[in-house]
């Protein structure tokens, strides 16, 4: 029996309000349950040093934490003068799974960054930052489109992302915090409509698991990223 | 002529929506306008170390921009490893204007520490931080006592703060972006409900303004703050 | 009483020696009683990135306070890694007061660095640095007009600043380390030479006050700028 | 065809050098190839701040690559004053990764700390240092066993780790560099002596995968641990 | 002919004015020529953590350059974030220089900072600064003996130095800044009254010299040290 | 008696490894006894920017101590963020030795930069640095001359360092840990091939030395730096 209630295969309700803040070219505030994290895409006419000249864009991502967007508050990264390794380690993340159905070509010579703040945690805020990540990408691109700036669309598929875990013996869809902080093995799956596998990470610190486990979870993320696409659509038709 | 259309004595909408975010102790989303601050109070039963054993506690803020809050996107001070002079002026501010109404004995061996979180700028974002602080601080302070955490209300008045500023030649209430980049002066006052001065801080790059002027500006923050500390008042009654 | 004696109204005794070091193109060593700040300004001949090519000068400004300019002895910044928020805010108060009075598109292109270093604390040490860099610039800018580098003189007036403050409910002009350690009220004020106000910042941590209160604290600046004003063109004259 | 001339599921060569330092109280220079990390294991009788009292102890590793371990020179992390995101990944990833075969209960209130250090770099350098950690800390808690200052062992099992890729259109075992910067899909498996999975990380930025894909290159990181596996025990033995 | 027209064995004019600030327990300005170095030296009573409850003292030294104490501009290291390699290396060599004339156990559990800032640079800032630095511990330890806190002299001797080099084929003493600047050979000394060598450090990066070099380097030395340790007893005298 | 049982005059056995790592265009292991240091030479076609343009190269160096090359852990200087005043005193010690040696504009617009690693310390890692690197510089830049990049040589000679202490009042050469650790007097000399003293620095924090001294611990030196010399010259040859 899971905390929330929910059966294994169910996820949290999805929430994403477009326009959220004005400035950005795309935003959103994305909602998995109590989970909610601002994103916005925010379009450089420029690209890194490494990148000049070759013809190519980027798209990049930025993730961090509000202090207060946790049970007790954590201190500041800004504060603190670094970023932690999991906040690198997250938007190195985010940025790698929107570039796997970007054309990167067909950007032309500009950068697109992601900035996913978290305002509120309750478990899974890297999934709900990449998922709402590609809403926030996917207006700033209908914008660049509809201002004749391009003429194709650089972004080839839908990207979404999803956490599953096994919380008492038994595999479950979308980990909250209360789950997240007592599952035996926790694994992120970053999937793209039509079925391929951007990006799979499992891990174990207590239970390991073997194929047939994490077949499992990968099935579950299926179920999750389903919902997630129906949901970016619904966004972004509005 | 105003940018805004709005008269020289007018102040923006003042929107404050409590309960924001669900971890903090005290939180609201705070908005002058277009102008969003995201205000949260922390409660820790600890103080600085420079303070224990004294029997008193502490009221600190911290301020930060979302990177994408502004039309340009800004860099992110927690990659680039360090605050900028601008945050840490802004946030001494925040922490020494709510201490001018706290009663740091009453409030006994524990730190509040208030997060200021800018999700959207347009002008006035210290200000908005300031009002809107209160309020979390007002929330996190009233459970405390509904827990019986604090028998007396360490809390002596409300603070509110707005920016004033003389553009094209006339004193204006509660400069948004367009006035604030073209303004000849620009002043910040905090006050206090009741009718002192916390804290006044006016500058003049351009051109420079003498006692008659100074005068003008803060009787124009007066109109605007009394209409902050109807807001606040209505925010926490809910 | 205050505490040295002096009347409500009277100022330390200021002492400004010129030429205090040879490399600079301008320098003082300014004193406002024990207080004593060497101020440089130091001319290049380009200007920061966002000016370039727009046929303007700046002015800025860098404070620091020797480890053992104070009673006790403060960590070195350069060893800590980072300037406190307080350094940050004194200096880019300099800067501003100095580019109050500078015409920048007479300065033409180049930089002009105003370096404030507190040999010795003894209260209002950001108002001396000003009122010192003042003298610093102006020699520095008598350097580029007799060389023949400028032709116009692009500083338009004279700034100064000084500290006032309520202590043991008097106000007070130019408040020492005793008395600004217990002071009610503390409130900087820039003035320019003929009567405007560059910049006014008064706080309370403590006790408020109002408009009376403020007016009484400028009336006393404006006796002490007055004295400062005379001792910087005695200064310059020799 | 490989760029080496290997079999899709050939791994490098792989060397094990026991006690190729003699401070540590394990140490091995391990080879996949080319590639070529120093492993350490640094006994510390004290447990991080958040264990103390606990009863139980910590693994952690720290990661770091000699500025010309490869092709071309990077510039030195220290001289950067901050580690690389990807560094921080890799160093978080070891210690899960070895945690993941210890029972920090039956350590005790001690800490392991595994340095990885690439001295020469051809791909492959973080699972080389996984499997090259796991030498190190035998030999460290066999000396603390044989000292009797462990009386049971905590090491559960094996760890090792390999990297899998789709390189051309065929899974391949153990990429090397040549392949690692070619390939459409990156795969990083941790396996656990007996069959789990302690972690798998399957990236893809150009072409993405399926349920198939992961199994495949699952079945070949299964080939490649145990040759490791059996490298591990004969280098143990000496 | 050295560009100062004095003789090869000639020091520059040293003056050492004591008090030079009162906060500090012991202080003074000294000057080699144009070279003016301020030093103070700060007594705490408490030792280094590592120190510790083992009965003895610390000496310890830290050396700065005011941004415009040389002929262009430097960037001041506390806005850099770093103090540069140079800054450590002298304030390393002060802190042992000061440390071999003093018996640590006889200081008892207290720590004396000696802060070398240096207000103008023409050569010899570190010589300069040792020197000074003794003149600063003299008083301060002076200060502990006639207050009763100490009961013997800590002081052993005292120590100076001075920089010898090769200029023009010829070894002449107490470089300045011109001759520093084209000088084949630089050399510092650390002496101690009575005739010993506390360090000794000779650079050579354009012609290198053999041991008579060395000796008539030395020999100078001896010279130049002679000179400042009668200014130290006259300036301590005062 | 040493603890190593070696007559005073008696260098630790000399081992150098070349081509210990493969991408380096210059590269070898050194061990002087139990002190390891990997040295690798980099070249680049490029200079540092205050050099361009000017027809000459540039030598430099930096040095690193692996966490646990000694007895206990040392924290990596990476995770600090910082590099200690040791480390940068050391690699400026070792680029200006090695350019003691080059005749930089021979060397053309290129710079070398000599990475020294210590892999395991046991006394004298700086002196078996700089001799090390000097066999990873001749290695690269006969690369650049059977390449035909380079047509005269920009080597002029060799250089080697060695220490020497004074220990239980005995001179002695080339200091181990357990004596560098009790010794009265540290001395390291910086020798060319051909009797030229490129740096001497000799420290004593507790006895000090005087002429006769020095010149004992130089004529240790140059029996040293003999042996090292045709280690040198024997390594290359291979």
């Amino acid at each position: 029996m899971r905390p929330s209630g929910r059966a294994p295969d169910e996820m949290r309700a999805i929430t994403i309000e477009t326009g959220f803040t004005r400035h950005a070219e795309g935003s959103c505030l994305i909602g998995f349950g109590d989970t909610r994290v601002l994103c916005t895409a925010s379009i450089e006419e420029r690209t890194p040093p490494w990148l000049r000249g070759k013809g190519e864009g980027w798209v990049t991502a930025e993730y961090s934490m509000l202090p207060r967007a946790t049970h007790t508050r954590g201190q500041r990264e800004a504060a603190k003068g670094r970023q932690s390794g999991r906040t690198q380690e997250i938007q190195r993340l985010i940025g790698r799974s929107l570039r796997a159905v970007v054309d990167l070509k067909k950007l032309g010579e500009r950068q697109i960054t992601l900035d996913c703040d978290v305002i509120q945690a309750d478990g899974g805020t890297r999934t709900a930052a990449i998922s709402g990540a590609w809403v926030a990408l996917r207006i700033a691109v209908d914008g660049l489109i509809k201002s004749g700036a391009l003429t194709e669309d650089p972004i080839e598929a839908q990207v979404a992302a999803v956490s599953c875990g096994i919380y008492q013996d038994t595999p479950v869809l979308d980990l909250d915090y209360d789950e997240d902080s007592t599952a035996d093995a926790d694994a992120n799956f970053v999937l793209i409509s039509g079925g391929k596998i951007a990006e799979a990470q499992a891990t174990a610190e207590g239970a390991c698991y073997d194929e047939e486990g994490l077949l499992r979870l990968l099935r579950l993320a299926r179920i999750g990223c389903d919902r997630i696409f129906a949901a970016q659509l619904d966004a972004v038709k509005k």
